[in-house]
């Protein structure tokens, strides 16, 4: 909902003044709107174009060189009044008549319409450009009666860099008319928008449906559906616009995917790999497209695509330089193409030669590994409600992922015959990198160090498992900055480590020493308190009262308790 | 919440590959992230940017010449893996090292820290920009302990405008670490964001309420307060921000004002009036302030503040040229300035002589005038509700406002001496004006073709008043392209015009004639159906179904019948 405003009745008129304070290379603050700042050329067409607000960037954000010469601006979702757009009119006239670009709305039809007749009774040449892009409202055969959206931009960019060439009003019209006839768009709507200073949304969407081709301020649209996946949307729209595509036209297209407010923009960019794909395989070149939010119905949830049918008079036009708070075509630096990169993420690593003895190490790593792996996934949901108490609850899928991701790349490492550090260095990278986050990092950094103990020849020895644990230790300390206490997994990791460490230097027998560091690790991750304050306040009341183990620690503790289990079983074997 | 999806766990990776298919002219994607596509030098310092996904325009849309060489990113809200951040900043790396700049998080210090550990160990020159500005994370004695938000982009700007000098690391990392000292952030929330696929949001803020410095990711503000006025709520940010205005500084700062999602521009430029009012009483000189969504937190609700104390070597830094997807500085088009605009929207109108008899004319109308608008401020409530079964429930708050405003218009225009003609248009423009929409405009022609049949010479008689009567009706007609049966005011409009005139031309006294035709008006507006189908669509089902009659006409019939309840008071006197 709209909720920062002071009288809601002023809310228009002073995001006016705001937007104008903020642009004064773009604009000129005007009585209902804003006319350019500067200028490219001192006699040409005006394009003025405007309509209610609540629309932003429509329509002070496409005012500037190559695009808008001025905006008039109504209150929220209203038309400007007669007046204000005659005279907002009157000052951007340099001579060459005023062409008046806003959506086919009721009002503005009525008020653009009779303040461009106030304007021809005065001898100025004035025309109206009333956009008709949504296909939604109106069908094929009644095209001018079809409500103006997202296709707004594309007509008025293109209008705009007609009026730039220096064109006269009937050619800078009839291009814009036949950017106009070959422009259409279609929109989802998941939720309606507030206006300022009322309780209630102007309208809603059923939960978990869709309003297919709903306007930009709740006019009706064709049907209602269950919210699609990304691609069926992709589908929906790209299907509903090719079938408008008109005859002989070149295959090449403008296209502008719109968020209206509260769709966020990678959503638009999942959106578009689908678009982008779909509109390839019906064989359409798309020409600089554009997503974003271009023009949005205050904070309502849902997007639209638009497509205009280019030929060899629009797609200069469409691709000339504008500078508009928010549009820009052409560079602001000089450049020189980047060299190429060589992105080796995929290769495959090579490995140094082993000895027998270092790969037997790694065959047992890599069970130690399949252990780990196994509980892990049979304790995710376990460790992620025990996260969702003090975080954001995805510490048992990082783990799952992380554990399993390891035991893949070491058992590729096994496979291509790596040694004991290797394997485990592989097992460190594998599992940071699909792990992510911060557990997955702290995760990489304790098997890395472990790993730097051990060594491709030697076979590793207790005691070079002794000092990988102080190894890992000591990083895991230093890069994450964390001592016993902070409620992380280090808590856990020292007792552990110190537990195994001087088990081991005692002559204690790996199996007993690990067994006992395991035990110290879970003690210790039992009696690890709640989350940080601080990562606790934002958090349900529940989780900030009471007490709960750390999930890190935890599940440090799980996964040297399965490997003491693991030793134990070898023993006795 | 975010709708729009695939694979949830593919989201950000997806997401990802849009951005980099639709920017080729800036990004060319690599593994886990994008690096730049042009170049505007061989050899400089690499800015290598990133963080969690979710927060675009952070961090994709800051690479471009002028700014970041690279950005690395994560899962959505989840920091990169070290791996990933390494692998980029050898692909962006060109000889004079990388700096990796990231806001401050742990997990992000964790995996940029030991990512730019490894680069060192392969002998590349990799330090670390954690960027410190959210004020409410830590107390001024413990900056570097504070989260990174909007103040990434201040910083970012600078370290890559002065990796563009080719300056050397020791250099960039210099003056980036100062903007980075010289930057405060403060934000509100006022609702929380969903994360792809979960089904509640990641945390909330109870209604009416904001959080004041709660995180981009939710975490803890430092206290929750009732939701406040545009410009309490700019006294809070800018108080706060400048109680740490360093010793020394010269009074000169860059800004940004950051909507975090579903918090958009209007409220944002509407919020930054305040802000530069209260700035500049301050004695703050802003340099190129930004307002819009420069860093989100996918949908959440809220806002912040970003100062930037700059000094003479940051300055020209933060006003340096750049070329990214979101950010450019720089002209693209050569202009020179606009001619300035004589804007007389509020020059006083001087009216043509009028007769001692068109005076009294216009005197009659004054009078009508006040009681149209005495009823409707009196129904202005009931007309609302009428309206909002089929519009947005506007129309009452419109007449109300044509009304008084035409009122206040004819009574200055009295006190001018005007006629009867040059009276009512100047209360039909001030109808139109102040009421906006549709019926304002409606209302403007309606009058202003009335007034055309009248003159400042002559006393208007009973055959002008029909004239006039017809003339409205054609105008309104043609320009509000309505019929009768439109459910409009027409259809009220229309047997009114008929009545008045048919009776005025048979001969009968005008109070007779108008009553008659108030009464035909009535019945018409009463006899309206539900609004159109289409307006009913997006409405709530009770709307949908049932009939009422058109607001318009209802509100046309009203002021019919109050002017002729005066005609016959008038008479009978």
């Amino acid at each position: 909902m709209t909720r920062i405003h002071d009288d809601p009745e002023r809310f228009a008129a002073t995001a006016l003044d705001g937007f104008c304070r903020l642009h004064p290379r773009h604009v000129q603050r005007v009585a209902g709107g804003a006319v350019r700042a500067a200028e490219t050329r001192s006699a040409k067409v005006a394009l003025v174009i405007g309509g209610g607000s609540g629309h932003y960037p429509a329509f002070l954000g496409y005012v500037g060189p190559g695009l808008g010469d001025a905006a008039v601006c109504g209150d929220v979702f209203a038309s400007p009044s007669t007046q204000g757009i005659a005279r907002i009119g009157r000052l951007a006239d340099r001579g060459m008549g005023v062409v008046f670009g806003f959506g086919n709305y009721a009002g503005d039809v009525l008020n653009f319409g009779a303040a461009a007749e106030r304007l021809r009774g005065e001898g100025i040449d004035a025309r109206i450009l009333a956009v008709v892009d949504d296909l939604a409202s109106a069908g094929p055969d009644e095209r001018r009666k079809r409500r103006g959206v997202a296709g707004d931009v594309a007509v008025f960019k293109i209008a705009g860099a007609a009026a730039e060439t220096g064109a006269d009003i009937d050619e800078v019209l009839r291009l814009a008319e036949r950017a106009n006839e070959r422009t259409v768009s279609l929109g989802v709507a998941f939720a309606g928008c507030t206006l300022p200073g009322a309780k209630e949304p102007l309208f809603t969407v059923p939960k978990g449906q869709m309003g297919v081709g709903l306007g930009i301020h709740g006019e009706p649209g064709v049907s209602e559906e269950p919210a699609a996946s990304a691609s069926d949307l992709a589908a929906l729209l790209v299907d509903k616009l090719l079938a408008e595509r008109p005859d002989g036209w070149n295959g090449r297209a403008a296209a502008i995917l719109n968020g209206l407010g509260a769709t966020k923009y990678e959503e638009l960019f999942v959106l578009w790999t689908h678009v982008a794909d779909q509109l390839a395989e019906a064989g359409v070149t798309l020409v600089e497209p554009e997503a974003g939010e271009l023009v949005t119905s205050l904070d309502m949830a849902g997007c639209s695509l638009t497509l205009t049918f280019l030929d060899d008079e629009l797609e200069p036009l469409w691709l000339a330089p504008c500078d508009a708070a928010a549009m820009r075509r052409g560079a602001t630096i000089e450049t020189s193409p980047a060299a190429p990169v060589r992105d080796e993420a995929e290769a495959a690593r090579a490995f140094p030669a082993a000895s027998e003895a270092s790969r037997e190490g790694a065959a047992r790593i890599l069970a130690h590994l399949g252990a780990i792996a196994a509980m892990l996934r049979e304790k995710e949901h376990e460790l992620g409600q025990l996260d969702a108490l003090a975080g954001d609850g995805d510490h048992g899928q990082g783990m799952r992922r992380g554990a399993t991701a390891a035991l893949e790349a070491a058992e590729r490492a096994a496979g291509a015959g790596a040694g004991a550090r290797s394997l485990l260095e592989e097992a460190a990278d594998a599992w940071a990198d699909r792990a992510g986050g911060t557990s997955g990092a702290i995760w990489g950094l304790l098997l890395r160090g472990w790993a730097a103990k051990l060594s491709d020849e030697a076979e590793p020895g207790d005691a070079d498992v002794a000092a990988g644990a102080r190894e890992a230790r000591d990083r895991v300390m230093r890069l994450g900055r964390a001592q016993v206490g902070d409620k992380t997994l280090v808590d856990a990791l020292v007792p552990f480590v110190e537990t195994l460490a001087r088990g081991i230097e005692a002559g204690e027998p790996l199996a007993a020493a690990w067994r006992r560091a395991a035990d110290a690790a879970t003690q210790a991750a039992e009696a690890t308190a709640p989350m940080t304050p601080r990562l606790g306040r934002a958090r349900p009341l529940a989780a900030r009262s009471i007490g709960h183990p750390d999930a890190g620690a935890v599940s440090l503790a799980l996964c040297a308790s399965v490997v003491a289990d693991r030793l134990e079983r070898q023993r006795t074997d």
